[in-house]
């Protein structure tokens, strides 16, 4: 089946092509599920990034549009995340309407900088984090998401000093004892319930089962995945009826505005609260400044987030430039109707993979279904209480702590265990950004270290008529510019550790791939150091590319090069026999036959 | 010949042991002779420092009397540098006595500094400054030093409006036809000579000359050597001249303060001049604020310098640890006697190594001219022209700058050239920090380029008995977070480009020392990936790092590994025949057998 160009550019077309009955049933199915999910999840995680409850349902339906026609792997699914809204929440407190204004600018910038990284091809960066970086970075999040909710969870009055983890965890201990009983019961009586729910789904119906088995097995599948939505349906509908007859048991959660937002450009100024009631205006500069670092790291989080889940759920043949585009189209379209930054969510992926998903089309119907739930469902969402939102945020986060990595880490790699640790207690201590870029600045330290102190093995040979030498064999593929001066160091310390001085160290090129320049006249200059000393240097096996280097970092062709053990012998033989300068060339017209220009472009050629 | 614990510590008192009248008379020829060189040279690096000149002669003695007690290498003079002066250069335009007391201080830090990366090792950092960097460096250095001596050298009214290239080089063209003709006379007259006498002691002396025609060449030798003090000597006389007969040719130095100075704390506050003539107290924090990157950056440009010059003169057994101490204390002690930063200078040292020095002791002798002419001759150096200083700088640093590196890299490794132009430019454009930090910068990213895009290669095999697979051979011995997608879809892209989809894919683990979590669980990953679309995945000759990294990342021990080429076969066979999981366990075994405590502990130890 070819792809005409409308379709090359817009995957949706190409679903569209033939969209059966049977795919339309699976998908619908699957967004209303989706939906079930992201209802309550959005308007949770609004709360969490401090602000109204319908900017997370605002967030919750451009992105699954968007991704729809342009989308390559059909599970994922984007909206609001946990992340992304701890991550926007840092710039919700200034008063004001600068919350959402700041919010939906965030988005939006966020978006442009995802287009921009697709563009420039700079999605690989997310390579540069590495699992134990993710693994302590999400696990702080968790951590923090957790302890921010707790509040809300334990009906805790006042608020902490700073929402970052240790004020947040100091205001949960000391106010402890003020918690409102009643909510707390709702709220950690909702994590177990969660929690139960959420195993339902593990529980397998067997092949042969009765029809009545099976219905059961659907029903109680269908019960789990739907789980935040029936907990919050029926918490509100308790606090409703409460209220009603007079009792406010719960903290609620207030009006939440009624009907769809606008579509216009996201707000490019605004006004944060001054001191004393006054109003301070915000140009966009003003904004720009305050989002400050988010502007980078919103992206990268968000990219890497999207990568995990298409890695996960779209197997090979995922463009990744083409997913960074739809994920920045959502954020951008997304900021016009007034969303918080998004990206694919994992848990939200993971139900729609589960509920059996055939096209990316399922995000439309799951956008509907938000639509609607802002047009008809707004004036009951004010009875949701608090509690029982925290309590959905804080049974999905929980799962984002991933402990079981330590073990296999401390058994074989403790560098990445100290890895994730630093990530971990530094996104904690100080911040996420530092904790995520203190990881990576380890793991870039760590592959510099391995490339500046490539393991060495020296050995004592002798040649295949038994003349002896000194070999060196360094185990990296990459000989360069951190490592030229251990090297040198490194030969110099092992032959002094020798009885008597050998009269030839020979270098093992034959898994050296490539040579730079620092490295190339440290090479040159370890033969002249030699030479004083009445040491002969031989290079074994040298590629092409590295012989090029050597030759043209040297003035004088003058560092013997040979291709095997044979050409070595050879060398030693005449070498040890004829001790003078003449013989430089018994070996070197190897090198010298390949002096003439077709050659050599030949290789430059191949290097680049 | 044993060396007692005091030797150990100190080496001088090796030297001291035993030293000859032979050793005395080498030493003090080559101190003078190194003397004659540093005296002009500080009083032009002071002024080029923005310092009074005597702050050079206290900058010039302090090193040699503390290396000769610690220093490995004979040839190393420590004592003021035009880098280092240059660098100091930024913080002396503030007025008062702040120019002299930052410039004390940033001595004093700077071997604070020093002190601390001996002490945590951290001496190997400056591996990370690659030749191409250190090229563009030093040659844009010698442009801006250059340029900044034009003003001097031409007699020129006036100031540029900042000290950095591209300012200077404008005051310079604009005020052009305002220069002092008697001092661009001077100027540009003491270049070429300075110039030609350098070249005199190029000119070889036969082995078989007459003796007459030896002590001419020693002559010449001496004469060439000496050249900027018989320079700045001649020239003096006839400014001192002049100014007696009423004239006043050139501008002069102006008064030098005689005497030595005291030996006292660095100043740990200032007084900087405010507007319309006040002046504003600053105490130690205001004076390390102003320093800022300069207390980082002068250390590491120091030892720089240092161990270019002991690893040029050095050769092998330098600890680099001991060099960075003895530079530690010259700056630190120095700075109690009034002295700008120091460190070893690459020209003096190598007029040391000419004149025969035996032991570092030469610089004691070097302190004591120093010494002897802050007591004796101050009074006339007042009568130094600055155009002959300037011209001293000038012929000094002209050779700093390497052209010579444009072919070689041009021919091999453009992206080297790349580097040092992009570090050249920016320093002259922004400033030598931005310069050299770009430089590392893109060579780390150069690092970790080729450990996250490894040089794949893909070729159809066959077994031994006729047995179709794909291999891929990654061609870096790393292979670790940032590679590890790109191998995946590399794999991916290149299975989707065969006619038929292969049965079998094999990597070949022979060159790949190292695996991290991250790669691990991506090959564990890739393996599954494969095993839905029926392709079995084979590791071919993991080492036993390598294994237990495998083996621990993936709590099913699932993945295919062979030792070599005839296991292959065997385990080939056996699959085709019997394509079941039962079969897991055919090859496993290998594995399996190492599964106890032992060999892990073994491996594990020698994996840290």
């Amino acid at each position: 089946m070819g792809l005409s160009s409308v379709e090359r550019i817009i995957p949706g077309a190409r679903w569209l092509r033939g969209y059966s009955t049977e795919f339309f049933a699976a998908d619908f199915i699957a967004g209303i599920t989706v939906g079930l999910t992201v209802l309550p999840q959005s308007l949770a995680y609004a709360t969490l990034a401090g602000l109204d409850p319908q900017y997370g349902l605002y967030s919750a339906f451009m992105g699954g549009a968007v991704y729809a026609l342009l989308g390559g792997c059909r599970e994922v699914t984007i909206g609001p995340t946990a992340l992304l809204a701890l991550m926007t929440s840092r710039h919700t407190n200034l008063g004001g309407m600068s919350g959402p204004h700041l919010a939906i600018l965030l988005c939006f910038l966020a978006g442009i900088v995802e287009l921009i990284m697709a563009l420039l091809r700079l999605g690989a960066l997310v390579d540069l984090i590495s699992l134990p970086v993710t693994i302590g970075f999400t696990s702080a999040t968790a951590l923090i998401i957790g302890a921010s909710q707790l509040k809300g969870l334990l009906g805790l009055p006042g608020s902490p000093s700073s929402s970052s983890f240790l004020p947040t965890m100091k205001f949960i201990i000391t106010k402890f004892t003020d918690l409102s009983p009643s909510d707390a019961l709702l709220g950690i009586g909702s994590i177990v319930i969660l929690l139960v729910l959420r195993k339902l789904k593990d529980i397998k119906t067997p092949e042969d089962a009765t029809k009545k088995r099976k219905i059961f097995g659907g029903l109680l599948w269908l019960i789990s995945t739907s789980r935040n939505a029936l907990l919050v349906l029926i918490s509100s509908m308790f606090a409703y009826h409460a209220q009603n007859s007079g009792h406010t048991p719960f903290i609620l959660t207030g009006k939440v505005k009624a009907g769809l937002p606008s579509f216009s450009l996201p707000p490019f100024e605004t006004d944060i609260s001054g001191q004393n009631g006054t109003t301070i205006h915000w140009d966009t500069m003003d904004m720009i400044t305050e989002l400050g670092s988010s502007i980078a790291l919103v992206p990268i989080i968000a990219v890497l987030g999207n990568v995990a889940i298409s890695k996960a759920f779209g197997g090979a043949g995922i463009d990744a430039t083409k997913e960074l585009i739809a994920l920045s189209l959502s954020n951008i379209l997304g900021s016009f109707v007034g969303s918080m930054p998004v990206t694919g969510s994992f848990s939200r992926s993971a139900v729609n993979y589960a509920s059996g998903v055939k096209t990316p089309l399922g995000g439309i119907y799951t956008g509907i279904l938000v639509i609607l739930a802002l047009s008809v469902l707004t004036p009951y969402f004010q009875y949701i209480p608090r509690a029982g939102l925290s309590a959905v945020i804080i049974s999905a986060v929980i799962f984002m702590i991933e402990y079981e990595v330590i073990k296999p880490l401390w058994r074989c790699s403790r560098r990445e265990l100290f890895t994730v640790a630093l990530t971990l207690i530094l996104s904690l201590a100080i911040g996420v950004e530092i904790g995520l870029l203190s990881g990576v600045f380890l793991d870039i330290a760590f592959v510099m270290h391995r490339t500046a102190r490539p393991i060495l093995s020296f050995e004592q040979c002798e040649s295949l008529s038994a003349i002896e030498f000194t070999m060196m064999k360094p185990r990296h593929s990459l000989l360069c510019f951190p490592a030229t001066e251990y090297i040198r160091t490194a030969l110099n310390e092992n032959i002094a550790r020798l009885e008597r001085s050998p009269t030839f160290v020979v270098i093992d090129f034959r898994n050296i791939h490539e040579l730079d320049y620092t490295a190339a006249k440290g090479i040159i200059g370890l033969k002249k150091e030699l030479a004083l000393r009445k040491i002969t240097l031989i290079l074994l096996g040298c590629d092409e590319k590295v012989k090029l280097m050597l030759k043209t970092s040297s003035k004088a062709n003058d560092v013997w090069q040979v291709k095997d053990e044979n050409e070595l012998d050879i060398l030693l033989q005449d070498v040890k026999g004829n001790p003078k300068e003449e013989l430089k060339h018994v070996i070197a017209p190897l090198l010298a036959q390949e002096d003439n220009e077709d050659d050599i472009t030949v290789i430059r050629k191949e290097s680049q």
